[in-house]
């Protein structure tokens, strides 16, 4: 049988029929860049020892446009983004499943790069992808591919952080830049050169730092699609809770700003992939900032401002000049595709 | 806020954006739906605790056309295939988590219709649909819907069912009729009625039943895509040994068999989505096959022949005449979209 042509082949149905085409894509291609003790059973399903207690499950579907763009590709993202969402319980990340959905016809030269890449991502977080799934739909079914991936770990006895815990008095503390995302996928659709690139990175090892000089933060989220604007209303509407935060204190690259002003689009609703938004007692918040600081991922951390009473679960924003705005959810659909 | 208009209404890029639409819509939908503790904390991933044991993950990307077919539809499928892959390692469905693809303009209704079964079928097997996820892409950039499903499943403790520990002498038992599925999904494609519902079910607890009895069964997987063929020769290839079925003994419903012929295809090669493979050593053999028989999802079951030294790996069929014929991976794409 002659080798699959990774440089110039093309996917068509044989490749998702379940048939030797099939399991020949898997083995020359998944199973090499991912490779691994479990792929390498070739069973439909892994199996590992785990540890009593507290686990993480997450998954996400991944359809970004364009696949690949300034700072990463849909390969990367796909295994940041969930990672971030297991990072986001307090927990490390153990395992990893990646499942394709990939258009006939799609260039296997493309999903060459996004396999690698996904392998290097998570060989850098420390875990394996492993199991998975592939299939494939005539042309004009899909848009070229899609991955979905799901995501365990394991969180730290005593962690309980969650949404629904940000309490009056508690000061809220954004990781880093917002809009990055958002704004390098927007430059790439436009054909509009920002030099923004992705910030898509994998958070777990800010987080490790953070739970380990601050058990009990209270939430934390990551402000992927609907921007800061809509994760910080999300924990508001689930803690009942209000939040006031300060214009001026809100970390956005010029870039960003400035595409966002000839985009017409505001940071605040702009998507981020390496960002997180932590939300702890007062007393913590100096200490959690500086741990923050400290890390490579979190060196633009800032404190945008603290959770008010209010049963509206309103967000509040204070202007540059000193007076109130609402800010909502994300209504519209500004940035579909996003992620 | 008006409700979302499950009757009429259809989705729009809206529900994709993370922002309040998309909210309303898991809201009003599947939480409604998948109604459980997890879901409920409407955080971005789910927790639980586990106990120390050997734990399976699966994951599958459901892609399967039409989306409604006789005998069930794309959500009871995604359940039931996610549950079976997690089943054929010997272990017991825990939780799963569902990711949806949809394209603008889906009618909500049919979405209502593919949540409430994959709630059903999640509930009949008695696990949670623990976390999810929604993205919508434009027209004509997907197929209506694709959703992706991972379970997660603990093996009892001593289980070491693999693909890769068939041995020479061993029995091969399939646990029913073959083909069912993918004649019913190509007779609706066809427009052809052939009377036959697809076998759609999740297995796990005849796959309980079977450990309970013979502990040692040595592979199990359910032949999907691809048919029996190609999963007797991905378990050939595994276990480096070869296979000898006799097509007497192979259970194909009268139904099956016309339409295949009708159609030009063969049902060593149509896909299941409701039967196993079994192979355990010759003394375990007749009280298996017992114990399946004694099960509603196993009664038509038959030892369909042996595992025999070969290191070529091939599975020959002995056939109603009395000669021997190779059979093959499946090599085509004759049933694309199957599941």
């Amino acid at each position: 049988m002659k080798p699959i042509d990774l440089h110039n082949g093309r996917i068509d149905m044989r490749h998702g029929s379940g048939g030797r085409a099939m399991f020949q894509l898997v083995e020359e291609l998944f199973l090499k860049a991912f490779d691994n003790e479990w792929l390498r059973q070739k069973n439909d399903q892994a199996s590992f020892r785990v540890k009593e207690g507290k686990m993480v499950m997450t998954t996400d579907a991944h359809v970004v446009s364009p696949l690949f763009f300034p700072g990463g590709n849909i390969g990367s993202l796909a295994v940041h983004g969930t990672i971030n969402d297991v990072a986001m319980s307090g927990g490390m990340p153990l395992h990893l499943s990646a499942s394709f959905i990939i258009e006939e016809g799609f260039p296997i030269s493309d999903l060459v790069v996004v396999t690698n890449s996904m392998a290097a991502a998570a060989r850098d977080a420390g875990i394996a992808i492993v199991t998975g799934d592939t299939k494939v739909v005539e042309r004009g079914k899909a848009d070229g591919l899609f991955i979905t991936t799901t995501g365990l770990g394991m969180v730290p006895e005593g962690g309980d952080i969650s949404g629904n815990a940000a309490k009056p008095g508690d000061k809220i503390i954004v990781s880093g830049t917002i809009g990055d995302h958002g704004i390098a996928i927007m430059s790439m659709r436009e054909n509009f050169d920002t030099g923004i690139i992705s910030d898509t990175a994998a958070l777990h090892g800010l987080v490790e730092k953070m739970v380990e000089v601050v058990p009990n933060i209270h939430s934390l989220r990551d402000p992927t699609r609907g921007g800061l604007a809509t994760t910080l209303n999300e924990i508001a509407s689930q803690s009942g809770v209000g939040m006031k935060i300060s214009e001026r204190s809100i970390p956005v690259k010029a870039g960003v700003a400035a595409a966002c002003e000839l985009l017409g689009l505001d940071p605040l609703y702009v998507a981020n992939e390496g960002k997180l938004v932590a939300i702890c007692s007062e007393p913590d918040a100096d200490i959690l900032l500086a741990v923050m600081k400290s890390h490579p991922l979190g060196k633009d951390a800032a404190i945008l401002g603290e959770v008010v009473e209010d049963s509206h679960a309103f967000v509040q924003l204070e202007t540059a000049f000193g007076g109130f705005r609402m800010v909502d959810w994300l209504a519209g659909e500004a940035l579909p595709r996003i992620c």
